[in-house]
């Protein structure tokens, strides 16, 4: 099968890799859409020694391993679990210390014509949610894991910071609680995007008192982490989202000092990810820059190392 | 009067101060014990600008200002607050935005013969507490501040990092949850100090495994940072402590990926303090190093300046 393959920091598009068989408690998934997301952009710049084929967002037809779902679109968590360990026994699955991840770690991951994943890991998609939509969940589900960490309610002021594809659904999923939001960025256009959902938007120099109870840095860059933190009132939260590939400096005291409370925060609930998709509550179609076929894979990645870009597609088979 | 005075990073022995006026609402404390702080040590450092009369730890007896107090011994907290900002009017007068702080921020702390503080922030010193132990006041509320911010109980693993001044208290206020407590260092004699009171200790190379539930970082060093940061499991807290001179440069990705929190932690309860030194549920005695006069100040900061250095106290006046 044709797949995008990482391996010393280069990616190569592969056209004779074996077609996986599913172990023991995984099922054979056809890919039929995937999305590059930031994380594969850092693996690519050598955030973590990942060798294997990239890609972790997707929809899939369901080919082999399971009845019940054959012949039906799915998305897939990405961390693959153990079961038995500590962190799987006490409902922690993501944090499975034996876990592979898809794309990721130890797993070949969707930009390839096939994957695995344990049935488990495998979640249908409703009928009224288009497929291109559907290959938002992953990165949905970890816009959502805020709320699973953080309690934000309609009292609190709240500030995200960067407006690319993970502050879009960021900012979409805090709006839903009600909280005052402003989410600031530098792209006039992209902030137009979610101004036109109701959502008070402001360029990045728009901060200046320490007002916030909360903010969630989205930009994986230090000065979105020093715009993040100087917003903040003291005791106010900062939710750290993207996966940065180098070290982070800050100033230890003022953290101190403001009794602030770093979060970071990773893979989050599909099940409500897709339940928010279905009912229409958050836009994702506005996020899709531009689409390639997986033969098209490394141009579809060169597209979206580019500066400001949104969500780039893979297309990869038909839908049924 | 006498004082030990900073400016420009330079400490200096004043004897011609004048006694201060306390205005409407404060009172003057005549100072009769005060210890040297880590936080201290970092002012001279340059951690914050501060011009001044240095010290925030101490014990006086009021001498004007308050009926109620006059001829009492008293401790006293060391953020003076508005009463007024939105951080006052909701309970949290230490993030006062217009407070000063004793020794600290812009108002003349407890290394001399008088100082003043306002009324409310005074507390009577019960009969039973000697006037050595009740210097601690300060600093052991500062270490119950961490019992504020996260629950701790006897299910937690629990590492404290740093065998100092601010370990030991740390250490033994979160021995009285009951959690399953580790204390590293690098200072076989202060293991000991904790290893006599039923805590279990290692050294610093002891943490080979990521399985502490919390850590509490008291060395205010990069290294302590690493430790206390390894040593958690994925979900873990990890609380700051130690205000640092300096930044601190971290795996901003590591923090993600094992969505780790990171809390910093200032000032606490001095009620809660008290009751624990009334009831002599901490030992702070063995923690007392050595002891000099104002006049011999200078002295008792190079002494302090030295590593591995427990409590330095200043025998400032008589206690009655």
């Amino acid at each position: 099968m044709k797949a995008l393959w990482l391996e010393n920091q280069q990616l190569q598009l592969r056209t004779n890799l074996p077609i996986p068989q599913p172990p023991e408690g995984e099922a054979l998934v056809r890919v039929v859409r995937a999305g590059i997301c930031n994380t594969d952009l850092e693996l690519l710049k050598g955030y973590y020694p990942y060798t294997g084929v990239l890609g972790h967002e997707f929809v899939g037809i369901v080919e082999q391993g399971s009845e019940q779902l054959a012949g039906k679109r799915v998305v897939g968590e990405i961390n693959a679990a153990c079961g038995e360990c500590r962190f799987c026994r006490s409902g922690q699955p993501t944090h499975c210390e034996q876990r592979t991840v898809l794309g990721i770690v130890n797993r070949n991951g969707a930009f390839a014509e096939y994957l695995t994943l344990p049935l488990k890991n495998l979640h249908p998609i409703p009928d009224n949610v288009p497929t291109d939509v559907a290959t938002f969940t992953e990165p949905l589900a970890a816009a959502l894991e805020i709320q699973q960490q953080v309690s934000v309610g309609a009292d609190d002021r709240v500030l995200v910071v960067g407006d690319g594809k993970l502050g879009q659904l960021v900012a979409q999923t805090l709006a839903l609680t009600g909280c005052d939001l402003l989410v600031i960025g530098r792209h006039p256009e992209k902030l137009a995007n979610l101004a036109a959902r109701g959502i008070k938007t402001g360029l990045a120099e728009a901060i200046t008192e320490r007002s916030f109870d909360l903010s969630v840095e989205c930009t994986g860059n230090p000065q979105g982490f020093a715009i993040a933190r100087q917003a903040l009132r003291p005791r106010g939260i900062l939710v750290l989202k993207s996966t940065y590939a180098g070290q982070l400096t800050f100033d230890a005291s003022s953290l101190v000092v403001d009794e602030i409370t770093l979060i970071g925060s990773r893979c989050g609930p599909f099940s409500a990810a897709l339940d928010l998709l279905a009912a229409g509550k958050v836009d994702v179609a506005s996020l899709i820059q531009s689409r390639f076929s997986l033969t098209e894979g490394l141009a579809a990645f060169e597209q979206a190392q580019q500066k400001g870009m949104l969500k780039v597609l893979l297309d990869i088979s038909s839908e049924s």
